[in-house]
């Protein structure tokens, strides 16, 4: 997608290739208790480094990788020799792939030799995601799309959580202007935002069958073919090499030549191939019955704000800084979907726009100790670790360019525990310079590592001034704010005086546009007008009409001194921009667990923040002496807002739990013969420990708020209530 | 839109033609306590009936309806014995939209003869719906497209608000299922729900602009004017008059004819027109890169929910009743969009889908005392008014199908009131015979009384087996639950018994296609094969690949006993469908209000459950003193999760307090002196009444959320802290 990269940085948060490291993919797993509270926003956490943690620990690996961080550093500095010398760019472009295709090696080198604690069983996982329906994919009765998916009552009222966190976490804590625009949008806006023209994958297509094949993917897997081939002599091979290191940043020209060398046919019919199309990634549509008003699927949120900033600007009473934040889907057009949730065509966004004049941040105090893992262009250069380090710090050595970055760094970070990602799998990557879109001064995606590798799940780039500017250029209108200066200033106003009498009196019809030109010329053309009339004695002003001779009798040029109190500027954009449909994907991976001892019984040990539900209540079998109990808990918990599910179905108690644990429910309350007595008493029981207590059922509703809300923790309870004693093995006896 | 109107009942919902009545619409104007906590799901309120009010309450305006009414009574009575007499289509046809036009034609004098009690004046609530960015035409820099509108941060958290309302109110209080799907949908999917074919309006084009016209309105237009005209003979204005009456119910041919015939043109350029063109009102684009998979926006979100319904009924373990619901945008590209929010290209829709056995409903009991407005079928017929009942006098008495649907109704009206809607301006409007779809049993719309006139605003219909059965055709796979019996039932088995070996000597490589064809078999074909073969000794079976004689030698019929416990029936579906924007502009309407004396000073009424933001922090001037205690009261909302808005611009604390209310925001504190001396107090103000108390400071954020969440009053605020008697009128003295 290097088409796109050059763009806007924000494509490659979302459609950056995935490499598949392997299906039973170990990596190192910790328990880690999140603390997430509403009264307390930035309560610190402790966060080991994963890398240290795993690598460090053992010299005998660090003996094999030293060769390959070697390697990656001697790279690194080659480029950024090239840099300093100003080579061609061609030669720091080969240099550039070189470098990431040893970062890569060195990668892959470092996760799998990982020491396992636990085997992550990917495909046991989507077993449990497919029948409990999280999500699926959409139409499979109709053969299904790839691409595209359906959430299934569990994966929306997680999804739904983890967006109600999100506005409570953001829009609601940072008093942001939430907006909700429209998805369809015409093509002029896109034209100026640059997707019309730059947002593309290079394909190629089959010519009888019309099948597409994404031209890089195409070329890789055919050069990597004739590689592997025995008869393949060591010249071709070296140069093959060569070729896929360049692959990256090739042109399509390039690209149509490799075609013809290697004679490419398509891998699956041998049929002859199209040469490379240029296809635009977006959905397009007509607007309105005529057919003439083309229109496109948003591929982001992030435009529908743009072009509200001036009303946006008036809602804040003309101050800044403010941020608009704005929660919807967006589409892409993939040529290739795929990895399930990571790579699809429809994908909901959480986007947040801060608009600013001045890159400190009054709450960035607040946020300072935070502790994160950064991976800086430099360290990726270099082939160094990832370093712990807090924010404050990060900034104030200028490895995080601003307090505002890393403000919503820290605030990331933050929401990213909350919802349950490991911060032993959190990191955040610094775009290196060569893959920053253009104008953006720093860049930095939040990844969360998977089975499928580090994959970036939110962007946090600096955007600068670049969209209003578009925006302002397409339109005329300008989307500017205004800032008081700290004093009135003295500036001097230089205007040209036309004398309009004569004027119209020799020019006639066309007096009109002399005028409009003339008011039109900016500082440079009045200087040079001054200047010709003071030399020449005459002045060629250029207008749509033509061009006319103006002479010292019929302009002049004034200059004159002016008080202004305010100054007009294009405010820079700090984005932070959220995949959450990637984020949910990397929150099951790492809240996947075992029961020990026994594989078979998986479940979700998703936070109660985000979980589908709060609690399930369940009567120890289908005796109607229960029924009035269980109807009491459900409507005292309805009362409470507290999501939950009776499951009053035959099956024991304990394969009840086992169901409600599969589905990620943090508590069951379970009515059985105790509880019909006097003093009324349920159990409750919690999903990660399968402890259980036992407490008064007017207790539970309230019980149950407050540990889903985080404002008492599950020990609390424990110390509260006694503990219950008939534990799980009894499994469904009449107690 | 009569040809969408025979296909999906909700079509009539979201794009019925609207009637215009007057920008200064005159309705009676009643302030309404809506009471809604969510401790008490059903509250009852005491409704007016709003005609009885207006209308009934004067004889001499009910001596001018009289004859209207009659007029009215005797078309319903011909349509009835029309029906009854089982009279040609097209003479039914023909008397009901004479009947149409006849009540139309009552309820526009009806409407314009209700006495004024308050001016609603359109402009003004426009202006400040724009000022204040509650929403606003999207992409207004680049000129805007029609149809399209984005949310502000106002309209943006009402909107948000009266949706997380609705998912307490029906996913959560219900239990039911909700999921998320996707909004590109392929074709066949869409073909099978009949919209491919039939979701389509009639248009014309200018050949030369291209411009479109859709075409009933065109014609209307066209007609109405000649027969405005003067020396238009009394013949032709008769024979016009039958036309338009007619023309509702107009096939494309005999619009074409009319077109010839009045030589009709562009009513703008003048031009030439194209003959009728079916436009459907579908976005389409493609999906992946191969431009062969052609694809649509969904043009409701209901269709999600019935493809999915096998993995929906599994998750509910295989049981009905259930119901799934889903929140989402639909899209429908409207030949000419019109009336604001009423009208548009891209809209959110909150759908619920409740499937089942039985149409009685255990929660029936519950809402059964509810008061609504009916306006029934009959009573439209016979020119009668709407009548107050309850729901369960409405079910009893038949007027409602069953008590499912009347349920849902209940619980669609509580709703309305929560969100803000006026229940003197809320009616139930049933479908008559034959505007309902041809496939429900029973359906009526929440209509909402806006300046635009009724507004159709939730659907609740009873859609049957329709879609499920269109799906299972399409796709071959049974969207079928299973029911247990009441007790296990002996049935007679019938099957063909082919003799395998004979078939295959006499017939070869047929001979599979025989015996998939005589497994197909159904229980007549059965009977027929054993008739044929006692009577004639051979049978004649029709197979894909032609037909072949088989005699007793070959075949055999086999009728055997088996019990079974359970019984496959296709579900029932009942489906109230919202329309978001709808409500939330019929929310504005009934909302906006004047102050007393200062027709500049209007603000939104808005319920705090919906209202944007909860309160306004506002310190009394920019001394710094305040500043401490403006941060801890923005801490402590923040703390409590109760949006709000600081506002510490330059304007008197009465500007200030007109400008929170123009937003709707309810409540209101003020910073000032009193509130540096110890102990800290400040001042809370309701928007309604205008009223102030005085209260320490750290009761405001529980004060304010309990407000918002209805747990107390403001009834309660003033009885327990002491009144702040310096009112309004000193704007912005310091205290």
């Amino acid at each position: 997608m290097r088409h796109v990269l050059a763009l806007v940085y924000k494509c490659s948060v979302f459609s950056k290739q995935l490499p598949v490291v392997c299906n039973q993919f170990r990596f190192s797993h910790a328990e880690t208790q999140l603390q997430w509270g509403s009264n307390k926003n930035h309560r610190k956490i402790k966060i080991p480094n994963p890398l240290k943690d795993i690598i460090m620990a053992d010299p005998k690996i660090e003996e094999i990788l030293a060769p390959l961080r070697a390697s990656v550093k001697e790279q690194g500095d080659l480029v950024r020799k090239l840099k300093e010398e100003k080579a061609p760019e061609i030669d720091i472009k080969k240099a550039v792939a070189e470098l990431k295709t040893r970062k890569k090696v060195l990668e892959d080198k470092e996760l799998s030799l990982a020491p396992v604690e636990e085997l992550f069983d990917r495909a046991k996982m989507e077993d449990l995601i497919k029948r409990r329906f999280f999500y699926d994919q959409s139409f499979a009765i109709y053969g299904g799309i790839t691409g595209q998916f359906d959430f299934g009552p569990m994966g929306c009222a997680l999804k739904s959580n983890m967006i109600q966190l999100w506005r409570k976490y953001f829009i609601l804590q940072e008093q942001m202007l939430e907006v909700d625009c429209s998805i369809l949008t015409p093509e002029p806006v896109l034209k100026a935002s640059g997707h019309v023209e730059r947002f593309a994958d290079l394909m190629t297509k089959d010519v009888k069958s019309g099948e597409c094949f994404r031209l890089d993917h195409l070329i890789k897997a055919h050069l990597e073919k004739i590689k592997a081939e025995k008869n393949t002599k060591a010249e071709l091979k070296a140069e093959i090499e060569d070729i896929l290191v360049k692959l990256d940043g090739m042109t399509a020209d390039e690209m149509s030549a490799l075609m013809k060398r290697f004679d490419m046919k398509s891998p699956i019919s041998g049929n002859e191939l199209t040469p490379p199309i240029e296809f635009n990634l977006m959905f397009n549509t007509q607007i309105g019955p005529s057919g003439l008003v083309k229109g496109f699927l948003r591929p982001e949120t992030a435009q529908g704000i743009f072009v509200n900033f001036k009303r946006l600007l008036e809602f804040n009473q003309g101050r800044l800084p403010f941020a608009a934040a704005q929660i919807g889907n967006s589409f892409r057009n993939e040529i290739s979907p795929r990895s399930g949730l990571l790579r699809v065509r429809e994908f909901t966004m959480c986007e947040i726009e801060h608009f600013c004049d001045s890159k400190d941040h009054p709450k960035f105090e607040s946020v300072k100790d935070t502790q994160m893992l950064f991976y800086s262009a430099d360290s990726q250069e270099q082939g160094k670790l990832a370093e712990i380090m807090t924010i404050g710090e990060a900034v104030s050595k200028g490895i995080v360019n601003n307090e505002t970055l890393g403000y919503f760094m820290a605030r990331i970070h933050l929401y990213m525990l909350a919802v349950g990602i490991d911060p032993k799998k959190l990191r955040f990557r610094q775009h290196m310079g060569n893959e920053m879109a253009h104008y953006a001064c720093d860049c930095w995606d939040a990844e969360c590592l998977s089975s499928y590798g580090w994959i970036e799940c939110v962007g946090c780039a600096d955007r600068s001034a670049y969209d209003l500017t578009q925006h302002t250029k397409a339109t005329g209108i300008r989307l500017a704010a205004e800032k008081k200066l700290p004093a009135p200033k003295q500036i001097e106003v230089v205007e040209a005086v036309p004398n309009k009498a004569a004027i119209g009196k020799e020019f006639k019809k066309e007096a009109k546009a002399i005028n409009d030109a003339l008011a039109a010329l900016d500082t440079n053309a009045l200087e040079e007008l001054q200047n010709k009339l003071d030399s020449d004695g005459e002045y060629n002003l250029v207008t749509p009409n033509g061009e006319f001779k103006l002479k010292p009798n019929l302009v002049s040029v004034k200059k004159t001194q002016k008080t202004i109190h305010v100054e007009e500027i294009i405010p820079s954009v700090i984005e932070p921009s959220f995949g959450v449909g990637r984020i949910l994907y990397c929150i099951l991976e790492h809240n996947f667990k075992m029961r020990e001892g026994d594989e078979q019984r998986t479940y979700f040990s998703l936070p109660a923040t985000v979980a589908p539900m709060k609690c399930a209540v369940l009567p120890l079998s289908g005796n109607a002496e229960f029924q009035p109990f269980v109807r009491e808990l459900s409507q005292g918990l309805t009362n409470v807002d507290v999501s939950h599910k009776v499951d009053d179905s035959s099956g024991s108690i304990g394969r009840r739990y086992a169901r409600t644990d599969e589905l990620g429910v943090p508590y069951a309350i379970t009515v059985d013969f105790d509880t019909t007595k006097e003093p009324h008493t349920v159990t409750l029981r919690e999903r990660d420990s399968m402890g259980q207590v036992r407490l008064p059922l007017t207790d539970v509703p309230d019980v149950v708020r407050d540990l889903a809300n985080s404002k008492i923790s599950w020990a609390d309870v424990e110390q509260k209530y006694p503990k219950f004693e008939q534990q799980e093995t009894v499994k469904g006896a009449a107690a």
